[in-house]
């Protein structure tokens, strides 16, 4: 087999399958990056198991070959290149794939391709999503999502189709995210029973969407995968989590009693400044609202206490409740918004975080007792 | 005491001294700095008994007053402080500090100032450097440094004064660099017995000198420490290391056989590409030359091998040269130069680094065995 390809094209391409593996795996192999070229065609395949992806770029190709190398190590060469084209060679039989560029001369080991898992895309329930979309519902909720891994159906991001429109929703237990979008093609039975994207398989999702701004991506679900294809270029396979996802419809106010507005930056800017003095584990703040006005307090046992007020619109019952500063930035943080909106009932029930300019995002923070 | 201070200003003054606080020393007076307020000037002080130094700013100031305080944690607050003046007030005998910044209060915990090390700056064997000659001495010679703990002679730069220079060295056993400067005022005595100066100190007196580029800087030494005054603001101490150093002339070979001109560039990517494929724990490269070339190759048991040719001025015997290839590339980085030439006797004995264009400096590169 001989091929010629773009450095800059093959680099980019290694990138783009180089999170997908998992150097500590036990399976040697699952190291090793998949590399198919046949047809002015490289194929480029990884998995760690649990999220698979393929990558094709075009080459020059004469003949074909199927064999394992080590990505990072090429990924490495690649970096340093010039960027001009690559040839590469393998005889048929030999364990030696040879990089020539110039003067410059790699001979790379490689591996069979028999060990390797024979990754499968599949093609049922299918749906087609847009890329910024997909991308939306995924920035909005994945700060949210839990790494506690005792809890393992928090540990990733609730898709389903909720009235005709595709919902996300993530929460730690402590907080909740959810968006919804509405969907072209409905009644998806496997939206409706709801599926749960890991962590890692949503920053390979992330990935994909970024790739390919407003683009389609064909989205398809089995009873244990979600397969993802986009520019007849890319595809990712993720197990799904096999757990139920909790009632989170029940921590969500049906209605509120209380509402406050205020200026986003100057509400994130406060906040920060006051977290300073809260505690390093719960991040602990107290916030005071009087009639249109929001103090903000912390204190620390070893560096002493803060205080911040700052104008809002309120006009409801004087009262204190406290918060997990951390939480708060996270919420107000994802919400491009020059005002954001707080519902609430009384100091020890779930607060609405939203934005009267963001209708289809709602951010839920339990309070802290203080 | 009461004072104005430009926040600006006084979140530069902690940025200078935080690096001098050890957050791991076993005297908790030493995680804080000292602030001593007086006549319209703040003073911060910071020491982990081998490294101290002062700065001071400009401040508005009513009465005095001297206290420690948590440095990081304020640090943390003026960053995210609006850009304008803060106030400080301190009641007598009271162990809180106010800070306010129009709608924003912090009470910080302050201790008692007696409890910190009295910092002393000495004036004994006087003498003036330019900052930037300063500068040029360190970034030529700290990256030889050795890290080794139990070769504490090998841990710092080596300064002395040899017929009428000012001659900077460092060594880690392996390679060695020596940059040379004119000193206008000569036969300072502690130079001509020298004086190692150690890592941190070093990197101290880099923050010094880039503080105040093309500046005079007031160097003063004595039997256990160096002191550093720049611009009347900015003072440091540093605690020599109390050990003779290695006769390194011995390493630097009197004359050589043969020479080597290459084009920095070109060498620089050759050796980074070849380098991939080198031991990660050796970085072994081997350097063959012929008339007028250059190749350079590796080989890993678990990667494959590589090999550059690269074109060079080269008219002496054919030869081979193992190098460890971070230790060329280091030496190569620093000289600012279009040619590199390598000077050298045989494949077994010290190798020069040098350019024509920096005629006061030389690198030492002992070769590895191949």
């Amino acid at each position: 087999m001989k091929l010629r390809v773009d450095t800059d094209n093959l680099r980019d391409a290694l990138n783009k399958i180089l999170t997908v593996i998992d150097k500590k795996n036990s399976r040697p192999i699952l190291t090793y990056t998949l590399l198919t070229v046949s047809n002015e065609k490289i194929y480029l395949s990884a998995t760690d198991l649990e999220v698979s992806a393929k990558y094709s770029i075009n080459a020059s190709t004469e003949g074909s070959a199927s064999f394992c190398i080590n990505a990072k190590n090429l990924f490495d060469i690649l970096k340093e290149l010039p960027n001009t084209d690559i040839n590469m060679e393998l005889e048929e039989g030999e364990n030696l794939l040879k990089i020539n560029c110039e003067d410059i001369h790699y001979s790379l080991l490689i591996y069979e391709s028999d060990e390797f898992p024979n990754l499968h895309f599949g093609n049922e329930n299918t749906f087609n999503l847009n890329s910024d979309d997909l991308l939306n519902l995924i920035t909005k909720t994945s700060y949210a999502i839990s790494n506690d891994e005792t809890r393992l159906h928090f540990n990733g991001i609730y898709f389903q189709e909720v009235e005709g429109k595709l919902r996300a929703v993530s929460t730690d237990g402590h907080r909740l995210s959810l968006i919804e979008h509405d969907i072209a093609e409905q009644n998806n039975e496997a939206l409706i029973n709801g599926i749960i994207i890991p962590k890692k398989g949503v920053s390979e999702l992330r990935k994909v969407a970024e790739t390919y701004p407003g683009a389609n991506l064909f989205i398809s679900v089995d009873d244990s995968y979600l397969y993802v294809t986009a520019n007849e270029q890319y595809q990712l396979g993720i197990r799904l989590i096999a757990r139920e996802y909790p009632k989170y419809q029940a921590v969500i106010p049906a209605k509120t009693t209380y509402s406050l507005t205020a200026d986003k930056e100057t509400l994130q800017h406060a906040i920060r400044r006051i977290k300073i003095m809260s505690n390093e584990k719960s991040n602990a703040v107290k916030i005071k609202l009087t009639e249109n006005h929001m103090t903000i307090s912390a204190n620390h046992p070893s560096l002493g206490d803060a205080k911040e007020t700052i104008a809002v619109d309120y006009n409801g019952k004087e009262l204190e409740i406290g918060f997990n500063a951390r939480f708060l930035l996270d919420s107000i943080a994802i919400l491009n918004s020059e005002n954001i909106t707080f519902e609430f009932n009384n100091e020890f029930s779930a607060v609405i975080v939203r934005s009267n300019d963001i209708q289809n995002y709602l951010g839920i923070i339990m309070p802290l007792r203080i």
